[in-house]
């Protein structure tokens, strides 16, 4: 019986599943959450995920939910299959990626998600972009590029001279983010640019990057 | 050489990398770091922490930030002293640990750190509690907490039967809200609360709450 993800396409969380599950090569199938019906916040969902959120992975009798535990789980149990995700064999190595993990989930996303936010989400509700919200975002996200920029100088990527999860976690939010004005951010930095440049063009994410049409429609 | 935790005695952070020493076993220094006088924000300590943020690890060539970064490779590095927190020989346990760690830094701790931040530094700042902030994260609280509840009535911790980083990670900041009017949404349900005095009352924990003096002179 093959995984399943339960969640959708075009999602940022989802995709961040799917682009780990293609890197180890997994057959799975994703199974579609209507969450512009609000399928996510009624049962039978909320059986899977008590906080009514997307993605959710089924393996067996395995219900996992969060797509930092999914992702975790799946470079853990194909650890044999394509790039070692985790470095789990050098206690190191593996605290670096998590805790570039948590700098991703800390300090990166929220920065990336509201600006996201605001020119994805807002147009689509008929709003204007909040300004000040955008502005405040990217000064904090600013501050966390202008780190990311030194450490890349150092290191190939962010864990250290190996691609990992810490890297992985950064791809979905990062493709919306250069579809705004503020992807500008991103390629004022050379060390940066080139980090998004190679990992952008991974074959893991071009299998879902035709998917990630949200905003398609509505800019 | 010992290892060495750069923060605060009284900081939630910097508590939750050290409950996770005290149940290893492992000897360690505490380095203060003068938050107050913003020596966080200033080399040298941003070259250990480039965001500027406490705690910070050091055990011999190896510098972490992030709390549960650190947690996470304590529990690793000392897995044959004491609980086993992280269930690192069963996948699907390990997994499960991960997860409710996501969701204790996802949902749970940015409800209650606002709330004591409400009640703990808006009057040391010698403002008053803004009371739409406290009860808009009451109804984000209410929500997890009833998830929790749920959880802990089939299984006796939040990853399953037995004590993980899943619960250790919640101490430090329940301590401080048991001290709100909010410990009430602890105490109201029999499930947590009866967790809450489990996880509160290990030694490991006894060992640090002395230190946890924040809002002992402002209140």
């Amino acid at each position: 019986m093959s995984l399943k993800i339960y969640g959708l396409a075009m999602s940022t969380n989802t995709t961040r599943a799917m682009i780990c599950l293609h890197e180890k090569e997994v057959d799975f199938e994703l199974v579609p959450v209507n969450v512009f019906a609000s399928e996510h916040k009624h049962p039978p969902f909320l059986n899977k995920n008590p906080f009514g959120l997307i993605p959710v992975l089924e393996d067996g009798d395995l219900t996992l939910f969060e797509s930092r535990a999914i992702t975790s789980y799946v470079a853990e149990k194909f650890k044999e299959v394509g790039a070692d995700l985790i470095r789990q064999n050098d206690i190191k190595e593996s605290s670096l990626v998590k805790m570039w993990i948590e700098v991703e989930s800390q300090y990166y996303e929220p920065a990336v998600s509201s600006i996201i936010y605001e020119y994805f989400v807002a147009p689509f509700k008929g709003q204007e972009p909040n300004k000040s919200v955008i502005e405040s975002n990217i000064e904090k996200l600013k501050s966390v590029l202008d780190v990311y920029e030194a450490k890349l100088s150092r290191t190939k990527y962010l864990g250290g001279d190996f691609y990992s999860l810490a890297d992985l976690s950064h791809i979905s939010e990062t493709h919306y983010l250069m579809q705004t004005p503020c992807g500008s951010m991103i390629n004022e930095r050379p060390h940066v640019k080139g980090w998004w440049e190679d990992i952008s063009s991974r074959p893991a994410f071009q299998k879902v990057v035709e998917g990630m049409t949200f905003g398609q429609t509505q800019k």
